[in-house]
């Protein structure tokens, strides 16, 4: 089995950046992961995207971001997943490099939401639920979290503001990230006063849409010289794994157990040979703090009910027993739509590689980061393993 | 290297569906599939998709046509590239497989024009070309096509209704297609007094714009046993490739050649260890008369400003020197977007097994199938041969 590295790795600052263009929010991320991987030439360009067709009336990204890239000529494809996106593209760029095809493989995630506003973004968010018996009833994707989360705090008693411990985590994590939208640290009575979004779900249980750019150069390890990026450890993908789920809440058995959170994570790690104390940091996907309970339930740190407790506990912050969100999550970084996986990979080998500065985990070796589309409609899970 | 193989393949109707779904169309393409593939079950399901944010409200359909055709559970993802977006899935499925890393993938093309109309339908499709610079000015896909088309007949001397050809060829080879959406030959007369779309382009230089699913199952030689499918001859991938060019035309250096179809066409064969003359026929992307002569010349099959020649001289029909559109072609058999380049796939693999009845190429060995998206913005080629 041939080992697929990350060899660079490049963001943008997210944010609501009205005035830069989605093409140039690539270009940036780009420019830096090609930067960081020495100028390896990528071969093939994986586009994780969520909405830029209804939201910047903008498809074939990838033929458009090659070419503004200065990359003509090379594959290039747009993968969607909704806010698995991320994730998906760089399980295809995985894939490419695994099947000895490609040899150096771009993976980009970008977003563009402040080229619509308001309504305009809740309708296109809408078309990744199921339109023709979710989307027509006027369940936004708020609203649909916000009964998953009420459902879930009535069948396991969980008091008001049981959920404060993610956010409190997220934006604590999120102050030395200098990419993050939000830099600043909330108290547990700015939780409890936030205004509701769709009750019980209040607007710090909510990550904010924004834009935003990451990139990854992936190549195989034995194309690169042994002393290749020394003294800073390769960071290798040691596990790759998707699955998926009915779109719709009304179709599952069990709407609080994230099956392809678990099937996913699981045979990542089955790839990885590993267990799960073997994983030093999480970054789970919190666009809704319920998301972010019943993904540490799924993937096995909690047993089912009491991944909110994980939190309130502050178990998951970068000292306790599975650090998440270790940059800030999708709460305090924000929520770049189908970018957010390539961002949860580029922190993830930010901290294998011991580049995390004040929020490093120490002696990080293996990450799990996972991509969610919807309520786990889509789910893609990756480990990433620090080489020494 | 592994052999990757077609084991299945199935088709819907092309046509305008007004009563069927995306959904539904594609659950039939992939029970027709899976039945021809003796049952094969399916790890992953590509979808090759080009316009269903825009024009069914739906996106994240990896996640929804899964479970709606009974695979819960398996990885799922969407893969974009405009009209290309056929082709890229069945790329991407080839990949996996290639990679070890799935045994059994399905690769699904599936568009739903009729879920809008007019206007509509106009707006969506110019998401697909460079939106900041080409769709603000109003400029359809019919209207770049028609610009190429007319400066290819001022610098190359075509006569009037010089392109004829392409559309005598593809609406003779549709008689026999019983999934086509056009059954009637049309005469050189017809031609020549259809009504002007974009002048130059009259109504059959441009492909139709229709609903349709196709689906192929894919696997790994090895893992089947040797007698599978026999006396059926098994369809092997012997060669895959892709590449991109700008989408707007003003960027490019020449408009009138196709660099991506070359680029691929080039590299499929070199990996499938053949030359050109050794391939039995080309499905080209005929979404519009002057790209069919434009990919002719690209590929090889013609000297620059001479592929228009090879149509009127009919050495494109079953018969001629290379037999294109053996099945109708996008002007016959229609033109289902992101659907067409598994349609391609599923009739190439109807003429390598000798299942093409009276459309049937004699001892059809290699076809060469290609899907671009806009202008060859994106190609992506592959080489089918049949395994004696």
């Amino acid at each position: 089995m041939t080992d697929v590295v990350i060899a660079g790795i490049g963001q943008t600052p997210v944010g609501e950046h009205w005035e830069i263009g989605l093409r140039d929010l690539a270009f940036d991320a780009i420019q830096n992961a090609i930067k960081d991987a020495s100028g390896l030439k990528p071969q093939a360009l994986f586009v994780g995207n969520m909405l830029a067709p209804n939201l910047s009336n903008q498809a074939h990204l990838g033929a458009l971001i090659a070419d503004y890239a200065g990359l003509t000529g090379i594959e290039a494809v747009t993968v969607e997943a909704a806010g698995a996106s991320g994730g998906a593209a760089l399980r295809q760029g995985y894939l490419a490099i695994a099947s000895g095809m490609v040899d150096v493989a771009l993976v980009l995630g970008v977003e563009k939401f402040t080229d619509k506003i308001g309504p305009e973004v809740e309708e296109a968010v809408s078309t990744t639920s199921d339109s023709d018996f979710e989307a027509v009833q006027g369940m936004t994707a708020a609203a649909q979290a916000a009964l998953l989360m009420k459902r879930y705090m009535h069948e396991n008693d969980v008091p008001a503001n049981g959920f404060a411990g993610f956010a409190l985590t997220a934006h604590a994590n999120g102050i030395a990230n200098k990419n993050a939208m939000f830099r600043k640290a909330i108290k547990a009575e700015t939780y409890a006063k936030a205004e509701m979004v769709s009750d019980p779900l209040n607007m710090f249980d909510a990550a904010p849409n924004a834009d935003g750019a990451a990139a990854l150069v992936l190549t195989r390890r034995d194309l690169l010289p042994s002393d290749w990026d020394a003294p800073r450890p390769l960071v290798k993908i040691a596990g790759s794994a998707a699955s998926s789920d009915t779109l719709a809440l009304h179709d599952r058995k069990d709407i609080l157990y994230f099956d392809t959170a678990q099937i996913s994570a699981g045979n990542a790690m089955k790839q990885a040979g590993i267990i799960l104390n073997q994983v030093n940091f999480f970054e789970y996907h919190d666009a809704f703090s319920i998301y972010a309970a019943l993904s540490l339930e799924a993937v096995g740190f909690a047993i089912k009910g009491r991944g909110w407790k994980l939190a309130a506990d502050n178990k998951i912050s970068l000292t306790g027993k599975i650090p998440c969100a270790t940059m800030g999550g999708m709460k305090a970084r924000g929520f770049p739509g189908g970018a957010s996986g390539v961002y949860q990979a580029v922190e993830a080998v930010a901290q294998l590689r011991g580049q995390a500065e004040v929020n490093q985990i120490p002696n990080a070796k293996y990450g799990l980061i996972q991509s969610l589309g919807g309520p786990a409609s889509t789910a893609v899970s990756h480990i990433l393993q620090r080489l020494d």
